[in-house]
């Protein structure tokens, strides 16, 4: 059987497959400081020979910023009829503070760490580790099927780590070349250790920092306290106003498009076991926050939010100050999932607010960045697919979970391309991502790379 | 008529007496600078000569900090049976920025502002100039009259500027030396140019910071948001708990001990003109945020309030950043009327916020002072004597007004010396007390000459 061919090739090539991961990780494309630039470039360059070297069409296409490199399958496939998008990034995250890292960041090895054999170097899974596999799985295919079973274009940015500002624009501008069937990510984690997930929702966010204003100066409290209007009094009657006793959001409209979990999925959640007390035990906290009647991962996954992250006003210093300040402000923010309008959630909020002011009361909104959620349809064909061929190399099921945060490149690619996303990645809890002594599981890469031959052959 | 023959002595030795007050305003007496206490020590002593000088028994008493003058008058008396305490401060605020100043803040001059005659000197009316109108109107008397219309025991601190932290603690020491009858307090404003005021009420304060934590660390709003409590969201529920609808505050017990305003003080009050134009006008507001139905003065000057005086919590820079904070904290101020227990009423707000804490908030408190307020009962007989004395001096009706801040000497003699206070001041409210600049109307200060010496005689 020709996919046993390819696995077997898979694990009699990890050797050469760790080099060609180790030469990416040697390279510093630390995206946010200029001084790395070269080298951000030269792993770009080094992934164009790589896709090169499997027969690919593959180049560095500039951008304001960093170069995006595409490569397109123009060889043979065994359905020519479907083709797919994969998505990565060869850029990583600064590594400071160095004094913090046991070894070379840009020195990478095999260690074991807890027992557990690892890659050591920053970027090993966020995310050159990761984007290896699915090149090592495309090598394994060709190698062993002279095919690939269906067409395949591979993006890669240089500024993921940077907040991707040249890649809505070069989406939109190639929207006809990159427009396809379905894009595949590997940029997120499993459930677990030995437990494959695929991430079939991720929250959006809408930012709103809002700021009160009411006399024209900072007045004292003994002189004017009583008369005058407090602007942090006005603040908290509105952001107290936001939530319910049962931790629902109260604005009109909020939980439009908002839908409930299918039952198997919930049941599959359920099942997972994360009870308060693990999930919110490590931080401190006992008891949910968040609406009653729903668990813990469903708050975290599946259901929107409003949060505050931030407050200020008046005197914030030691001692006392007897001020009535001028001025207050808030930040805050909406986590969005399935169909939530960002922009109507902004006017919603904006007019819960307006309505609180009193007549001396000032409001000044600045917006921080709105994006929905994502969401893959539960029904989608490539969604059992990829859980069979998962399930097939992990000999357990594969989960499908939800992210409480953003990953902006699902919502870019259904808004912009009109293409649903498959997340699929193989990284861990502990791989200390965007912190000192980043790893990437060696089983994450190789049974990773298995996983994606699979995952190939299955959506054909 | 002897009253006529002092007010003309009065007049007569205004030069001289502006030079004793010149003498006492080049002493650099500022408190809060450990650099200028040997000028605080000199203008204490300074009092001592001005005192001795009357033939009063004067000296510095020592305390932890700067010296109190105390002098008690032995010579002959109109009515042996009664007995004033006399109050004032001979230190004064610092001057930065000096280069605010338009002349030396040390150099006291008579000069011209927008048509006024004022004398320009740091302490002018804070509260040199105050304080030497007392002593003035005793010099004159005793020239005239050989003798004090009462007994009369001068007391000048040298750190009210600094908080006074001696004076509780020499009033509790000296208590059978101190408490007489009645205490008489220079350090007040009259309501406008030409329209002397007798402060009868000032607002007491309790001060709170109140710091709620729930995680033990800053959490990512998309991996915690929704299942962890953010301290933000707990404060403003309380905070904005604190006051309903009409602007009263919602602590139980919180009016106990409040009095509803005598008629005819009302009436006073609302014959002044002040409206919510007038009043917020200057610092940019419009409309009364206090108690639903109660006039701008009657909020000010003798109503309770709950005030935030400042707030803060989780990110509080520009941009946006996705934190659920682990803290946030509060500084709420309560200023108190009437017979409000300040203890009582930290305990109710303390009540409040154990009452609204979920379960996995945690609260700490910090106690920022307490003191009741002060009031002047409306029908003290002093009250009745130096209204009428008042009047014949300025040639309107003396006014019965409020003070929303605080004076804590007024408490202080109630509460250790039990011992009512009346607050006769000639200050203005341009008079830039505490800034570049200060002055004191010179009509302030020659007729608060001669009006205390008509309020002497009134308490015979």
């Amino acid at each position: 059987m020709s996919l046993d061919a390819v696995l077997a090739r898979i694990d009699a090539d990890l050797p050469k497959s760790l080099d060609r991961l180790f030469a990416l990780l040697r390279l510093k494309s630390i995206s946010a400081d200029p001084a790395f630039a070269p080298q951000v470039r030269a792993a770009g360059a080094a992934c164009v020979a790589l896709l090169a070297e499997l027969g690919f069409e593959a180049s560095l296409r500039e951008t304001p910023g960093h170069p995006i490199m595409v490569a397109h399958w123009t060889g043979p496939v065994e359905n020519e009829g479907r083709h797919v998008l994969f998505y990565g990034h060869y850029d990583v995250q600064p590594v400071d503070p160095l004094s913090l890292w046991t070894s070379d960041p840009f020195d990478p090895k095999l260690e074991t760490r807890d027992g557990v054999e690892v890659i050591s170097a920053r970027g090993a899974a966020d995310d050159k580790g990761q984007v290896v596999t699915f090149l090592e799985a495309m090598r394994a295919l060709l190698a062993e099927e002279g095919r690939l079973p269906v067409k395949v274009t591979v993006l890669l940015e240089g500024e993921e780590e940077s907040g991707s500002p040249s890649l809505e624009p070069f989406l939109k501008a190639h929207a006809a070349e990159l427009s396809h069937d379905l894009a595949l990510v590997c940029d997120t984690d499993m459930w677990a250790r030995g437990r494959p997930a695929i991430t079939t929702s991720l929250r959006g966010l809408v930012g709103e920092e809002v700021r009160i204003s009411c006399s024209n100066r900072d007045l004292h409290s003994g002189s004017f306290g009583g008369p005058a209007w407090n602007p942090i009094r006005v603040l908290t009657k509105i952001l107290a106003s936001l939530h319910d006793d049962t931790g629902r959001v109260t604005l009109p409209g909020f939980y439009d498009g908002v839908d409930d979990l299918p039952a198997e999925v919930r049941a599959s959640w359920e099942a997972l076991g994360t009870t308060a007390e693990s999930f919110l035990g490590p931080v401190g906290l006992k008891t949910p926050a968040g609406e009653a009647g729903r668990s813990i991962l469903e708050q975290v996954w599946a259901r929107p939010t409003c949060e505050f992250n931030g407050v200020s006003g008046g005197y914030e210093g030691d001692g006392f100050k007897t001020v009535l300040p001028a001025e207050a402000m808030a930040k805050v923010s909406f986590r969005l999932v399935g169909r939530q309008d960002p922009e109507a959630i902004r006017a919603a909020f904006r007019a819960r607010v307006r309505a609180l002011l009193p007549p001396d009361a000032e409001v000044a909104f600045h917006a921080h960045g709105g994006s929905p959620g994502f969401s893959m349809p539960f029904d989608h064909p490539a969604l059992a697919g990829a859980r069979a061929a998962l399930a097939d190399e992990w000999g357990v099921p594969a989960l499908l979970i939800g992210g409480g945060g953003s990953i902006p490149v699902g919502v870019a690619f259904a808004r912009l391309l009109d293409m649903p996303t498959l997340f699929v990645g193989f990284g861990l809890a502990d791989d200390r991502i965007h912190s000192p002594n980043e790893k990437y599981d060696l089983v994450s890469f190789h049974k990773g790379t298995r996983s994606w031959a699979r995952i190939l052959k299955a959506l054909v």
